[in-house]
């Protein structure tokens, strides 16, 4: 059940500026247990991974457990050497020495512009600065062109517990996650075990964060991380526990939650784009065709001008490896058929445009090859995309 | 070496409008050899490939021989099921019976709106209307947002017989070939083996066609196709012959001068984006990388805020899947050091900036890993390719 955002019981979080972004913005925060969490994470699969990427996976890959994560925007650490890794680490150990913890327990995430070391100093100024609450700042402090914070709060009940589980994430340019993502951060008091956790975001990432896109472009930072500290004192959760799949659906609907808001502030956009990919061959092909579509400029392009010339919707799914069968393919939009058995069907063109003005557009394919759904979501190509990345200094 | 445009021996055009586009636009072409040419081609991946695109592909497979080609604009006969294919046969048909030939001999191909069936009508009055010329309106006729046509002329000595080599394509949009590529035509009156001529344009196309793309999308149409009549009366050229490597190398620079002038004149472009990149471990990799860097929308968008944010590059270069030397990545813009070695370099910011204001921005990345080198090219990402996209009906 989604409910107003609160933090899980036995976490708290602090935001302030550190001077890291220009104009007093928060810029730097914690997100901190009582106690030792277990641990999860998922990286980007871009070959620079940037230094507190590198930092924070070797972390959990160790211990999988964290007690805090230090976050700051504007500036990724990211493709800045052997200084960058130390920066990254030090980060980490100034945390832990202010919060008296081992320095393995601290998590670090970057976001912002590529190149430039970190100003240790600000990171200094801005953790002497920090306090612990029971505030929500923390999303707002990790935005680089987001125009608003991504969080989303559900609960459940577990042998009888209030369980909750809070995620925040960022956007909004840079957008095209593999494995990893962009920055999503997600607190939990379930008690789990560690293994499980991870099994359980890996398989999750995948229909949610790795099926967004807003340019194409995977980022050198993206990370998502679960911190499970227990204190909601249900049974451990195994794959064996009767309410196990409730807590992975959850889970999941917190994920999806996440990346559709992500995606929907994509850099510029005006609107949400989902695609729901019907009787694939697989689930694997199922995510790719949906994904092509969301992804495809050309068709981001045309739904900024509300039009729906769904040969384009054509063009991305032909130009996948999925499984097709090219007689039989049917495309709606909006839940209205513009193509039935690879035939065009006839539109009410006043019922159509009025859906394409919309600002979430769902985009419906059925391929006839099999079982498998998949969705993804996108947003549109807007001329504000491109006057941002004209000119982003960070 | 390059010459005024003229068509080789043996070869007559003509353009008219036929119909297919509004405002008496030319729209309908044909290219026409006195004897029947050795030909050869390469077609999209896409899986939806259109009617005429299956059509001329399967009869340059059977026959390796064709003798014209009928070329429209304004409809891509594409996703038109058995009918489109049909149409294209009859217009196949039609062409061979006014010409008084084989319609074996007849290559059909198509572009423009996906989805609506070919009036064939217009067909049949704008072929009434073709004439044999000598004149060059034919690449005119082909282009749908392109701003202007794209021709090249090459021409070289064979065993002391002048062999030219002429060349037309188009772009604008759902630029992004693989193997097959946008519409692309080459005319020459060479003798040369017909096996050998596809294996020449299969290898040719990796490294001109294949590196270019506006906008990531493949489209349905993609073909080109070489045609050689044997007029220029050479020895038949085989990969023994002495000169076939100045020939290859002349066919080449065709090939390439195309593909950069269809990336030059992408949808809203106004700049030229070329990647070089320099010792990556192999060929492959090295196109690779090269394209992953003109195909980046941030990238793109960058340069035509004419901004040189490199951390852009660096994201774009770890997102292949490439060997890659973390601490060994030179990037230069128009010949300024930015990162070498992987460390910031301190810039001429107005140089920079007066390099940035140019039509045509060479991007060299050297990898450090091996002696392969590679190019691609697109263009810029601008606030009218997303109005040309947000409202083309075609």
């Amino acid at each position: 059940m989604e409910i107003k955002f609160t933090w899980p019981q036995g976490f708290q979080s602090g935001a302030t500026h550190a001077g890291f972004k220009a104009d007093q913005q928060l810029d730097f925060g914690w997100l901190v247990s009582d106690v030792p969490a277990v641990a999860a994470g998922v990286y980007t699969k871009n070959q620079f991974q940037a230094a507190p990427t590198q930092y924070t996976r070797s972390l959990i890959q160790k211990g999988q457990t964290l007690q805090a994560l230090v976050i700051n925007s504007g500036n990724a650490n990211s493709f800045t050497g052997q200084p960058g890794l130390d920066n990254a680490a030090q980060s980490g150990h100034l945390v832990a020495e202010k919060l008296n913890i081992s320095s393995d327990l601290v998590g670090v995430a970057s976001t912002g512009v590529i190149g430039k070391q970190m100003p240790m100093d600000k990171f200094k100024d801005g953790l002497a600065k920090l306090t612990l609450t029971s505030q929500s700042q923390l999303p707002e402090a990790i935005l680089t062109t987001d125009t608003h914070s991504k969080k989303t709060c559900h609960a459940l009940t577990i042998d009888g517990k209030t369980v909750t589980i809070t995620g925040f994430a960022k956007g909004s340019g840079m957008i095209h996650p593999n494995m990893g993502t962009t920055l999503g951060f997600i607190a939990t008091d379930a008690k789990i075990e560690g293994s499980l956790l991870q099994d359980l975001l890996r398989e999750l990432i995948q229909s949610s964060f790795n099926q967004i896109t807003v340019d194409g472009c995977m980022s050198t930072n993206d990370m998502v991380v679960v911190l499970a500290n227990g204190q909601a004192q249900n049974q451990t959760l195994t794959a064996k526990h009767p309410e196990f799949v409730s807590f992975k659906k959850a889970l999941q609907t917190v994920l999806i939650n996440l990346a559709k808001m992500v995606a929907a502030d994509g850099e510029g956009a005006n609107k949400l784009i989902e695609a729901q990919v019907q009787n694939a061959a697989n689930p694997v092909e199922a995510n790719q065709v949906a994904k092509a579509i969301v992804g495809s400029n050309l068709i981001k392009a045309m739904l900024f001008g509300e039009d729906g010339n769904w040969g384009r919707i054509v063009q991305a799914i032909g130009q996948t490896q999925a499984q097709l069968n090219p007689n039989q393919l049917d495309i709606q939009i909006g839940g209205i058929p513009l193509v039935k058995n690879s035939l065009t069907v006839p539109v009410d063109q006043a019922a159509l445009h009025q859906i394409l003005a919309t600002d979430k557009i769902i985009i419906t394919v059925n391929l006839h090859c099999g079982e498998a759904q998949g969705m993804a979501w996108g947003c549109d190509l807007t001329y504000q995309y491109v006057e941002i990345n004209a000119a982003y200094e960070g």
